[in-house]
């Protein structure tokens, strides 16, 4: 069967690259899915042939009606077909396998959850994991057809750099999803964008970009510790690699399944306490999601005003006082002169600052963004498990589910409820953390900038005589 | 016969101020030309009648082609239809009337010119006269029909103050035009505003402005010595004034003819100097309304920007923060809410920044804006006199005129230049002065508007613990 995509957005080829060009609406026909690297090879309605980015496109038969009990076979059925990422949660994940689950996962694939500080956590590490993503360097494969960059990732813990393409890091994503999305907020990586992608400022941007999403993954005390984290850090050559590869594409214990491994040594909840956590952290990750999305909708109104008209004022501004100074010229005027460049280096400061602030703070909120907006798939599945269980409850009174099943499923349901708290707390205390540095960072340099503005401004004052 | 007139811009009536409200292109007949204080009473064509402001309208029958040499006689044609304003400068005046006068004032009429450091100047005298306008008064006339505004001014010579409505200063303004205009650019006077006229903003801003028009007309030696001058400051009592207001309208010695009292003790300069001091003045006029006009449209631009999208945006701002902060509320961050808040002041402080040191700018540079506006008028005369002039030399070639008239045309031609260099130094002396004290003064607010702000964030920033 030859597989049919739709163009989503417009995308120019990059010459002497084996792209093709396509545009928004047009059908292609998918020749080779297993190109890699986020790459398709299609062929247009004119029969030219080429690469382009997958997330660009969209395969056309994709609408599969399945009533999965389980929510691997899901992915996995999608991932097969290629159209994995489109299909992300377009349905819940059904708990019901793991809620009627008995056994709980032994030795080094347990996760435990204590009683903290704040509450139910994740067991800690005593050395929190970090690494350095650094050192862009251009690879090609395919006979030289294709070229790539390659990142070095040095973990703190071994010291020793490994190399990965985005490709790879695209993978680590992927199997994180599979394996943990039910549980924990897995973030997207950053934007697969295409175009002008081996331009310097891209390149830069990319790296900074998975630098700040492994970090994150580090910081994460499951996450950090699962085997395919640690692989993708630690791997010594090339069979290690391929081989922990291939180990970690069987693992079983994926989707709902990720709950039967989670231990909470907590007395356990009933439903009801359950539902309230549920709905406090529901309206919690909504708000927030409301908030992270106003600042940046602000923050990207106000770059723009920075870099386009203020800018332009300013530079206005300083050329109305330059051009009066040379009218002046005659009775010599050097000084309104000055004054006129000191705001166009003003034009230039304003121009430059978002880069030095507001960037920042795009950027901590545009992961923010990323990570909320996982969430709400996070938490649907609580949701869906809540209601099984008040089903379960009324199956009861019709002896169509017996007491014990039910306490079963309230057990799980305890426990999956003890892993979202765990969640949640984790992600509180990152997020006061991230804001409290992000915050002082961008105030920091605002009072730096307002600063210099008033520093050359009295220079300028400062050359004019007294009367 | 009937007046009728055109209206030239919407006016909207004040309720219970016996007013007409008007649209732009009705054609109203006039009825009353002699109300006084700016104001007309007309007809429309529904019959109604009430009191129009006469700078919104625009009489009809005032196409009337003259053919005068003397400037004066027209100034009074068609000073007697009302429609004085309307013509002013529409012909440039003849010189030729006065280029062939013989005879020089005398006594107190004369106007030296003296060989100052930058070259010709005017007699200076010892104290240079001021004055203060304050105290604005609500008075009314016509049995409490119309009311009006009355100025207190104080001039520091006498240190007594006298009284005077708008509708004086525009007389004042008038006989000096009428008297000097040829000689001396007399800034017009500040807009005859009408709706919202007794509106305390309003009010504040006329008399600040008619405090800066007074100031620049006592810093001028000619006009500040002038009887009508001395007349409008000192005047002891209605008599007095009066009978001042009846001579001075009397006055003889106006138009070109003043040129006939300048009295320059410096050596006769030969046209071609004249012609060519004449180009450089006339250049630097026209470059300098240039890039003021240019100053005031970028002013006028980040006025708007100041109090209109960048307020806003700063307010989107603040409320971005404070609104993340209130979602961070269940774990306490006052800080960041108090961040937002700095900066909901700080969209104040830019809103409330143009009044504080642009306003100061944009007046000052409509003032020069208003001067340099007269100065195409006043150099016209002297252009017309130079082609008079050339014209003769011609003459004299064929004997139609003698060479004893050319060398008198040549030497009031001379006399003209003189009068123009020493209104040109006036005119840079005062210039160098406004400049040097505007730009202080501007950049001196600028750099409190930014430290205020660095300050303010400063200590939003303080609020944050160190990480």
């Amino acid at each position: 069967m030859s597989v049919k995509a739709q163009v989503l957005y417009d995308f120019p080829a990059e010459p002497g690259n084996n792209e093709l060009s396509v545009q928004e609406g047009e059908i292609l026909t998918v020749t080779n899915q297993n190109v890699g690297g986020g790459w398709v090879e299609a062929r247009n309605s004119r029969g030219n042939v080429g690469l382009v980015p997958e997330d660009y496109i969209e395969v056309k038969n994709t609408l599969i009606i399945c009533f999965v009990f389980d929510f691997t076979s899901l992915y996995r059925a999608l991932d097969e077909i290629g159209t994995f990422s489109l299909f992300r949660f377009s349905k819940t994940p059904n708990p019901e396998v793991y809620l009627l689950t008995k056994s709980i996962a032994k030795g080094n694939d347990k996760l435990p959850i204590y009683a903290g500080e704040v509450g139910p956590v994740w067991l800690y590490p005593q050395i929190q994991l970090d690494c350095v993503v650094a050192d862009p360097k251009k690879g090609s494969k395919m006979y030289g057809l294709k070229s790539y960059i390659e990142y070095q990732i040095t973990p703190n813990t071994t010291n020793r750099p490994v190399n990965h393409r985005y490709k790879h890091f695209d993978w680590l994503y992927e199997r994180l999803v599979e394996k943990f999305a039910c549980a924990l907020p897995i973030p997207c990586l950053p934007d697969k964008q295409v175009t002008g992608r081996f331009e310097e400022e891209f390149i830069q941007m990319r790296m900074e970009r998975l630098q700040g999403w492994m970090s994150r993954m580090c910081r994460h005390p499951v996450i950090s510790n699962s085997d395919v984290f640690q692989l993708f850090l630690n791997y010594r050559d090339e069979k290690e690699w391929k081989l922990g590869k291939r180990k970690t594409e069987k693992d079983e214990i994926v989707g709902v399944k990720i709950f039967s491994t989670i231990d909470p040594e907590l007395p356990e909840l009933d439903p009801g306490q359950v539902e309230q956590k549920y709905e406090m952290y529901s309206q919690f990750t909504r708000s927030m999601d409301n908030s992270v999305k106003e600042l940046l909708a602000v923050g990207h109104l106000h770059w723009k005003r920075c870099t386009g008209p203020l800018q332009k004022e300013y530079r206005q501004i300083g050329k109305a006082f330059q051009n009066l100074s040379s009218v002046f010229n005659t009775s010599a005027y050097p000084t309104l002169s000055a004054t006129g460049k000191t705001y166009e280096e003003i034009a230039e400061l304003v121009a430059g600052q978002p880069k030095k602030d507001l960037h920042f703070l795009m950027e901590t909120n545009n992961e923010y963004k990323g990570l909320l907006g996982c969430f709400p798939d996070t938490v649907a599945v609580h949701k869906a498990a809540i209601d099984k269980v008040k089903e379960a409850d009324h199956l009861v009174t019709m002896n169509k589910v017996s007491q014990q099943d039910k306490h079963i499923m309230e057990k799980n349901l305890s426990t999956m409820s003890y892993a979202l708290q765990a969640e949640m707390n984790h992600f509180h205390s990152n997020r006061i953390y991230d804001y409290n540095r992000l915050m002082q960072f961008y105030l920091e340099e605002q009072v730096k900038f307002y600063e210099t503005i008033a520093e050359k401004l009295k220079k300028a004052l400062g050359q004019y005589t007294t009367i």
